[in-house]
């Protein structure tokens, strides 16, 4: 049931072609553009305060990814998201590094409440410490929780009335009532930077097309990870037996997400209830 | 006759290595640079106000790229623009997103007036908005221009005295006096970010070696079309009848940006006048 | 014997999984991050005021390039290398392009001076303008130096009491007293922007694991040559006698960094005493 309305989501990224405005860091932020047009959506990326408000309203979501954060870009950040706000257009926030130090935790909870965020897409850590439980963040890489991931996201997601997704081998995506448990993926994702944000990007497509962020949410993961899946098998093939590695992996990657049909989607997502 | 000067163009860029200088976008930043090396020129990036005159002042041609400008990279454009303009060095201006918002307008309009630009390369949305025309812009793509777009290129070209090329299935290079059109290009390369960004570094590797930025320009794109046809029929084979997607013809366009002869431009640009 | 301590070392990264804390340049920070990834290390982007000394205190090394600096940029250097200098964080400075600018001179000798710096890496015409020798540099490649680059060197790191490894065919890494020369590389390294960054990302990961910085430094070059050599006989493969272009060389490098066992530089390390 879930893998139906999953290609329907898919179907309609294709056809609708939303424009998702990122803000976003300088690390990752061609990897982000392209997964976007390979899913099927149109890239723009825009921080300057003169301009973020109107390119936001032309937009169909907005992502906030802090990963290389300022004070200027947190500005931007707000202005934008308050005119997204103000139109009902849905914004997703990677809270990159939250936890790993001060300035990224406090910027990612003034988002967090100076907003309202549509989706929250973290490693387990960053969402432990946004939740005020326990968590350590090394750098931008989730080093242990105490306590159990997906009851920490629900009660933050019932707390703040958002949608949290927490990334993983299996990913959770709960709004505090409804969880969805995701099991596509691949261990090679891990191994390139930015799978991460790419997969907050596909999640802004997706949100940009449904009002229902727990089932697009959980669509734009099954679909990122399910590409992560195809391309690791397209990598075996090419190389005997194993992947050739990280970079040819990345290109197979979103390759994959280009190719991904709906119908790829009804049959092989992987998607339950918690 | 436009081929063999075109492929006399590719040779003197690769005998030259010109070194070109580059204020850009951060999201295909990296691809300028690569393309550009591939091409047979050197990329050196620079934004700091401190020290662009200087920078510009040893390359032989400066890209103007506002993709994600803000004012500051503005107030470094007219700086960097100024000592090109008073040393000789010709200009290219990517106004990236023109039309989408007042500031990218303004700002792009601020660059073609307070500077002498050599070169205008623009997608039809985006010159028509620069030439006051009826066009229409979304984030970073051309919807809709209601007019002739090699009309509206003549126009501004003869207006400002620049040349105005306009990508596209068929791309269009005009001074006003003369036009040239150019058939080559492959339609994956709109599925992949940035390759408007890489024209206009190609075009900048072109203007550096030749007087005559009609012919310089229409090089440029005749030749990265031309690799971009190459790489899709290289996708095709490795991939058993149809491009592998969007990354690995990526991977393809620069390899076959640096696989080029001149030879291969002498026979398959396909340029002509309008 | 050094090729041991050269193996040893890339089993130390693999297994410590260092964090690495790199403020960049722009255009190839996407690079940066995943060759770290790939040698072993977690890299992590930070560039604001805010977060640098917090950042920097939970990492195993500090990679600084001033590939395009500003003056904000270079603040923050400051401030992330004085806490990484009161730390005993080992410091890698890459000064990139300086000697085409006064301000990236300037910039590379303030940061050479008050910092600690552990490793100098650039290329020879770089060195020998930090040095106070004649050099001359384009953009960001060395145009010739007169004189002998390790002479240079060796002074030079005996004056300030540190590692200095200058680039280029054969390495050469230096602490004034003791010199090692590398081998291993591969032509088509220059083909591809970013490889000197890269380089500078992996004597980053190496330096976080050994106190012997002209060890761990010559290591992490020959390690990294190493890679580029297996992937131009990987790409010459491939494309039946000759490597593909430079795109297809870059996806195989990173991918061979991946690959690269400790009992690969054993056998195939090339170092020697100068």
């Amino acid at each position: 049931m879930d893998n139906e309305k999953f290609a329907t989501l898919l179907e309609a990224v294709r056809a609708k072609r939303p424009l998702v405005h990122h803000i976003t860091n300088y690390v990752t932020v061609n990897d982000c553009a392209n997964v976007t047009i390979c899913i099927g959506g149109a890239p723009v990326m825009a921080h300057a305060p003169e301009e973020v408000a109107e390119m936001v309203a032309m937009s169909g979501a907005l992502v906030l990814n802090i990963g290389t954060l300022d004070d200027r870009q947190v500005q931007s950040m707000l202005l934008a998201g308050t005119k997204a706000n103000d139109l009902g257009i849905p914004v997703v926030l990677d809270p990159v590094g939250a936890g790993a130090t001060r300035f990224r935790t406090e910027a990612a909870t003034t988002l967090l409440h100076k907003l309202h965020i549509s989706v929250l897409k973290g490693n387990a850590g960053e969402i432990a410490v946004l939740a005020g439980a326990d968590g350590t963040v090394r750098g931008v890489d989730s080093h242990g929780v105490s306590g159990d991931p997906a009851a920490i996201a629900r009660k933050l997601a019932g707390r703040l009335g958002i949608v949290v997704a927490v990334s993983g081998p299996t990913d959770i995506v709960t709004d505090g009532a409804r969880t969805l448990l995701v099991d596509n993926g691949h261990p090679m994702m891990g191994m390139v930077s930015g799978t991460g944000c790419m997969a907050a990007a596909i999640a802004g497509a997706f949100a940009a097309v449904a009002p229902d962020h727990v089932t697009s949410t959980a669509a734009a993961l099954a679909a990122f990870g399910l590409a992560g899946e195809r391309a690791a098998a397209r990598c075996e093939e090419r190389a005997a037996g194993r992947c050739a590695g990280p970079a040819s992996f990345r290109v197979a990657l979103l390759d994959e997400v280009a190719r991904l049909k709906p119908a790829d989607v009804r049959e092989d997502a992987r998607a339950r209830e918690a």
